[in-house]
């Protein structure tokens, strides 16, 4: 394996390059913010987090689903539109209320089919679609969105509290098969019956509730070290990966499995002294876990194996989405 | 004034008209959301509520806007969605808490002018954006907003909840000027100081607290005439409004009016031994408020004045959403 054009790669790829605009407009709203109390959390984590009482806090984000998925299936569309969502909230450790939608629609059969996906999605997740708007007559289609979940406030896992000496944690659902529409999807839910797949995605909650994880986030577009890397920059740290003790799927390669979309997968940032009870907490919902490499203070994210070491990111110079915590 | 004219006129008009898909979408949704727990209301309503401890509620919305307006002003666009957001959460007595958005871009010029109006509508409404999504790179440019407010559960507004015999109070601030886009945009916010505007949007909260109101909703796209019909449609009622009792601004003509999305506005159901209050509470946030007509068990929405009646809406025959309350 070439650990330089691994790094190439994942730097490269489009669904690390594409969070880039994310820095312009986050520093825009930041500007006006300031004011506002109760927002413990906002832009850099999966979910913004609210304080409404002082001891439960709602979370709160919003997705959309790339046009290129909307042309290419609308049922995945609006189903990865809910499974996106849940995850959001999911992987802060938090447990998902309900949801609103805005689609815009230029078709009708895709409009049915895209709506066929959402409810498969809802009946899939257990969580209900409340509201939205439904823009019939637009000469595009398009589906955003928004979802609240609940959660203690001192058990949240955050993603910008990695600290140097943590352990990194990957964990994945390997119970899965690419996905029909993209190489770079791994589908874990939509075979699976409800139950299950619940199960799997509240394992957060419990990780979340014995404080077992110092940050996580869930895996997304820019794929295991793409997401690893918006972790370690939101957190102003580095990280070394051994990337040969990545678990990954039998028939994929591990080059295209770093850039996949996990659909039930999660990186953590652990305590040494917790690494075996979290690890253990998966492995018993069903998913498979393994300790990966260490958060340090270099704010490089540096992959390495035995023939060597190669930086994909380099915080005092690159940017992901540029957003660094302010917090502390 | 020709009555029947004036009734085909709202009938006809599109932003009652447009109203029309809600109601299959949410047949699809309902179909899938017997076996959740928690939702106190969801379609039908501006926001939906969620119950998250017996005593307060989380009200849960989303709104996006007419690509017609996009086109015409991506400033307004923006500025728009934050206000018909927190329309949204405040028609119904809860204090909106944050928002979060979807933004889709063809165009950097528009899209830094869109993030501008949306700015200035937090700056002038108070409420965070908390998170969301960019694409920068759709071929065309479109925005969605959703929003959370919090109320104390007994002190929601909702819209499915009018009673034969209840007074209606429609609401509006006058202080205002038809907007520069459009011939039924009311513009009472841009060019006033923010105190004054959280003022007058906090009136329903109070409204809320006093327990004035049975029912109420905000006067958004279908107008006055149209918005009564969606509240009567979902609380299985019927209306008869005396149009000449309708307040409206000088220079406006009263036709035009009531197609107008009035941005502060509000229509209210309130029992007898309460309007005298409720309009007090308006006045004295500076909110013009009027008794133009009562509710009854038709099911059917007439306007009349000194030369006749017409039916307007036929609720045993027409639908607007199509939602009607289930509740009872």
């Amino acid at each position: 394996m070439d650990l330089k054009q691994v790094a190439d790669g994942i730097r490269n790829f489009e669904g690390v390059t594409r969070k880039k605009p994310i820095e312009g407009i986050v520093e825009i709203f930041e500007s006006v913010r300031s004011e506002y109390g109760g927002t413990l959390v906002d832009f850099g984590d999966d979910a913004a987090v609210i304080d409404i009482d002082g001891n439960d806090v709602i979370l709160f984000a919003a997705d959309s689903i790339w046009e290129k998925l909307m042309k290419a299936s609308p049922w995945w569309a609006g189903y990865t539109a809910v499974l996106a969502n849940v995850n959001d909230i999911a992987a802060m450790g938090a447990r998902p209320l309900a949801m609103v939608d805005v689609i815009s629609s230029s078709d009708k059969d895709s409009c049915n089919t895209l709506l066929k996906g959402i409810t498969d999605g809802i009946k899939k997740f257990g969580v209900p679609m409340v509201g939205g708007h439904l823009h019939p007559d637009t000469p595009y289609s398009s589906i955003a969105v928004a979802i609240i979940g609940i959660a203690k406030k001192d058990c949240i896992i955050r993603s910008d509290t990695a600290k140097p000496g943590d352990s990194i944690i990957v964990a994945y659902d390997m119970d899965g098969r690419m996905g029909p529409n993209s190489p770079y999807s791994w589908d874990t839910t939509s075979f699976k019956d409800p139950e299950t797949v619940r199960n799997r995605y509240l394992v957060m909650q419990t990780i979340g509730e014995k404080k077992l994880a110092t940050s996580g986030k869930d895996i997304s577009n820019p794929g295991t070290i793409g997401t690893l890397g918006m972790l370690c920059e939101t957190s102003n740290v580095g990280a070394s990966v051994d990337i040969d003790k990545i678990p990954f799927p039998d028939g994929v390669e591990l080059e295209q499995w770093l850039k996949v979309y996990t659909a039930t997968g999660y990186i953590l940032t652990v305590n040494s002294e917790n690494v075996d009870e979290c690890i253990q907490v998966f492995n018993d919902a069903g998913i498979t876990a393994s300790v990966i490499g260490e958060i340090n203070d270099t704010l490089k994210l540096d992959i390495y194996n035995k023939d060597g070491r190669e930086t994909v990111f380099d915080f005092n110079t690159d940017d992901i989405t540029g957003i660094t915590c302010k917090n502390d």
